[in-house]
């Protein structure tokens, strides 16, 4: 997983079932510091309810997003925001 | 998913009965303010009827890729185009 | 797998039961001779109870992860530490 | 998948059966106007027969790779050479 | 796959009965022409005898590299050292 933070929503007609309502956020990608890691981001589907500014944990991975969603082995999905992140430690 | 702009096609000849009749466009890899993302570009096959300019999404992994064609878990493909971009709202 | 070093931990709410109770440390990529490879980083789930500091081997695929977890199928997961490095023989 | 250019030939001992009789080919990426892409290359099988100096597809996914191959579940191959390439029409 | 060069070792305890025994090797990346691909490095499970110095294939891919421990589906393994080069062919 990597940090990321949610920089704004991509409003696209997409043919699949699995798509419907669902938001996509714009997640740029954070280094453990919180600034960004250059222009990485990935479009991320959200499962827990994140806003613009908020920082997340986004899983990059078919199978793990697919298991997120309740083990729907047939989600045409690579990238879900997971988690907001409460806090990170470092040192 | 990443966002790109379609910029042209590639005719080759695919010894694999599902590219038959399926187009295959490249799109360069853009940011969520629109301009490229440096030179990267990858070549997917459309889903959606997307023509060159044109903002999509692109989804660039195989299993997702199998699942936007119809749960065909034989088709040799990694990337898509699976929506044209009507929206991208930052801030 | 990669060479990396322990720099941190991430709390956030993660609404999956695997999820329950397992650390999630920010482990900063390292080159062999134990410098640090520019900003890469990854978030991953701690097999090993390493610490702060330590020297530790990633394996970033999700289905090794998933192996490592003791051939658990369903865990949405890409990332573990599965070993403390003890030493690293260059040359 | 992506463009590339065949430069070479690796010669080496795989024990694998797969691997028998089978060309595995240098390929330099290319971008779609035809320049390399930087040193960036992969080492794919070739499918189809491509010779040094060709511009060729290749894909760059174990899974479609090994439905190229003959829906070969077993086959231990992440590239190949998929089709050369005829034309790239940009613009 | 990639052409890479053996560096040195890694010791470490890592609980899972898979890695009993085998030896993970620092390969690092290299270019057709035999130079080093900057500071890219990954710690391969060898499964040819490979030594310092020597110039290897490296699968950089979990089921590829299942597929080359023998149709092993539930190792924990992403990449492995699958030939010692006899030669690299340019131009």
């Amino acid at each position: 997983m990597i940090l990321g933070r949610v920089c704004g929503t991509v409003v696209a007609t997409i043919e699949h079932p699995f798509y419907d309502g669902k938001k996509q956020l714009i997640v740029r990608a954070c280094l453990p510091d919180g600034s960004f890691d250059g222009e990485k981001y990935v479009i991320a589907v959200d499962l827990v309810g994140a806003g613009v500014g908020e920082t997340v944990l986004v899983e990059d991975e078919g199978n793990s997003a697919r298991q997120m969603m309740g083990n729907l082995k047939n989600a045409p999905i690579r990238s879900v925001i997971v988690g907001i992140v409460d806090q990170v430690a470092l040192g």
